[in-house]
């Protein structure tokens, strides 16, 4: 009982959390970049952050959780399974257009593409998402997949999700400081540089530590091995001989 | 069998990471940074990155994978507790010294400290850092501290240290990311920009990604539950009356 009452903390934490990045990541682009476009200006670039934040982080973060709340434990798993992929896939296509509007945004100004290390760690991020996504979709929604390859792919896919949302908080949070660095350099008009610490550089240096932050809990709610979903839990794994079927 | 088969190879994974890393953080400093001083200059700021990724990296990933060598399971505790304290020790003093070196230099620049948000992920690090090798000393290694507390302290030391370990990554991430771009800006003479990728900024985008698949192996570890030191598994500290000793 007591478990579950901190679980509910803990999730209320991450969905304030969730609130809080994103209301963050749009109040800056919104108030303080400008806006938004999808014209190849910065404004289109703007679109970048808000999605890549909203899908990568939150959603992603949000749809890895589902299976831990205790209320999902009675009922059948398929509508939840069907629900983690929706979500995760409204999380891919938001990623992939928040990539397309910085691309275009380059291409605009023929500015070249994935050089930085953020580019490295976000295009790694995205790609493994994408595949993580086809590969689960294949492995745990098709109703061919045999169980004995459920069974193998399921601590690939759990580890790997773990390794995406990782890669995608540290492209964040080098592309929040990259931005802040290009943007307040302090030498054109009424401009303060980053070193001030205008409102503009505390907005964004905040949602870094709000996007770690929900990183964590995500991390300690997906680790904590007593909020597992009851028939995915390791034992169950372990010792069910590998063509047994299970209630998957 | 298998499982600590797959332990060496993931600990001989993490060794030749680790080796991998400090590697190249000194011969980017030393080859393409110019080498290091302590006078001030940019040649003093070169022992930043080579101190906190060998310290708060390297060391401290290190030092925290120590327990599950499965080759310690049948020894008294107490020898390699104190070795966790002293590796420990080591890297906070390497981070502190690296700290310093930045300080230092931008005084002696007038640059204002911790403005960055990668400032404030890497002093959070540190200050959480200082703070666990404290707690952990006092509460695991002074023998008048009393079982029930070791018993509480326990779950919160693994789980800081783990934050721990992924702010600094976070941190190691950015802070690459921010001196590519300080320091490839393609406008002095000879210099080509970061955008161009030259040697340079593949060999620091690939310490970015050797520092990041370092940390997921530490993290793949320490979480795998049939790693864990015997006498450290969840069962036996959830099932232990609070106030009765146990082989800690």
């Amino acid at each position: 009982m007591r478990s579950i009452v901190i679980f509910y903390l803990c999730y209320l934490l991450c969905l304030c959390l969730s609130v809080a990045c994103v209301v963050c990541v749009c109040v800056w682009n919104s108030r303080w970049r400008g806006g938004f476009a999808w014209d190849g200006s910065a404004l289109q670039f703007n679109w970048h952050p808000v999605l890549m934040v909203t899908g990568l982080v939150v959603l992603y973060g949000n749809a890895a959780v589902l299976y831990r709340i205790p209320l999902t434990w009675g009922h059948n798993k398929l509508p939840w399974k069907l629900l983690h992929a929706a979500v995760m896939l409204l999380a891919l296509i938001l990623s992939i257009v928040g990539l397309c509007a910085v691309f275009d945004f380059h291409n605009a100004k023929s500015t070249p593409n994935l050089y930085s290390l953020h580019s490295w760690i976000g295009i790694a991020a995205t790609a493994l998402f994408a595949m993580q996504w086809v590969v689960g979709m294949g492995g745990f929604l098709l109703p061919c997949s045999p169980m004995y390859l459920r069974k193998l792919l399921k601590p690939v896919h759990v580890w790997m999700g773990i390794g995406i949302l990782l890669l995608s908080i540290a492209a964040c949070i080098s592309g929040i400081n990259e931005k802040l660095f290009f943007v307040l350099k302090g030498n054109s008009g009424g401009v303060q540089p980053y070193s001030a610490l205008p409102p503009e550089a505390l907005l964004g240096n905040s949602l870094g530590v709000l996007i770690f932050a929900f990183g964590l809990v995500v991390l300690k709610i997906l680790s904590n091995y007593e909020w597992q979903r009851p028939d995915s839990r390791p034992e169950d794994m372990a010792y069910t001989p590998v063509l047994q079927e299970e209630n998957e």
